[in-house]
């Protein structure tokens, strides 16, 4: 199993022990998805963009939660949708490095 | 290297050629993240719940070129913050499934 | 009338005509508001700060489409739910004097 | 004075009293937003489509707080834009109005 596909067995595992399944239709998953891309955004909102790149231990672990939170729902949308998230990535890039070439 | 090491160190590469390292500060590439994940919220918005567990093949196409982008952003963030994004979900979900206990 | 009665009035007007009722659950309607405030962000999220607070004409107009779409849902969510948006944006910002107090 | 003008107005008074205008950048300001619409969307992501049409006195206090956090940022980023918002939501109107007609 690679990295992935391991996080997506625990979030099977935990959403079958606790019977939530039935609240994680695609439509839930992708609100709860951006309500914590808009916790990581809160992080960020009143800090200078240099700021934003030199951030302490705290905030650190503060985003890292966030962006762990934000991983989740991802992961846990895909395994439901049956999306390999690694391949429509790589899809994905392929159009986007045709569409804007590299600097000559 | 992982497969997320590989998306990484291809969007290193694509943002390298473009010169576009600088535009992405911690605080931008947020910004970027919650605005696709605003994308994908659209694709549900108008479906029911049902609906959006049974897409059609356009729709699924859609859904996954979107959240190809909101990965995209979230592994160029943990890139660029040194984050070991798999690490950060174990270090979460250790959390969450302490503090929701499974039902009996 | 208010001049936010009258928006509420007029988009109470086009849904009906198009028979878009069913749509508009509060569910929906706060995905619809927060996928908007995603396409506001995405016009700001490659600008400095401080292009940010000189935008040339055509990218104000963009933002201010984009705002009049963040404050449509608003408006319509609001209506929906019964709830008087001023009063509730005094109410709040009375608690948020408190908690944050002046400078002395 | 209209009624946004009197929130624009209170906004302005409360940011010069806590010297808070030079975070206030449209930039940081669609952050804010947008991070305060994925609070709104958070109150919604685990109920139904019904469920969220027929909120108890506590939850529609929450989404209440969450829309005036909205609303208060979308009026502060129109102040300082210079945006006319009711003028903005009536142009935007006409032309959606014009895009999807209503049915025959």
């Amino acid at each position: 199993m690679t990295e992935i596909e391991q996080v997506a067995a625990r979030l099977r595992a935990f959403a079958a022990a606790r019977d939530w399944e039935s609240f994680h239709t695609p439509k839930n998953l992708a609100m709860a998805l951006a309500g914590e891309a808009g916790e990581l955004l809160a992080e960020f909102q009143w800090l200078t963009p240099e700021e934003s790149a030199s951030l302490d231990g705290e905030e650190l672990g503060r985003v890292k939660s966030e962006m762990a939170d934000v991983a989740t729902y991802l992961i846990r949308l895909a395994d439901i949708l049956g999306v390999d998230l690694i391949d429509a990535i790589h899809t994905k890039m392929t159009e986007v490095e045709i569409r804007y070439p590299p600097k000559a």
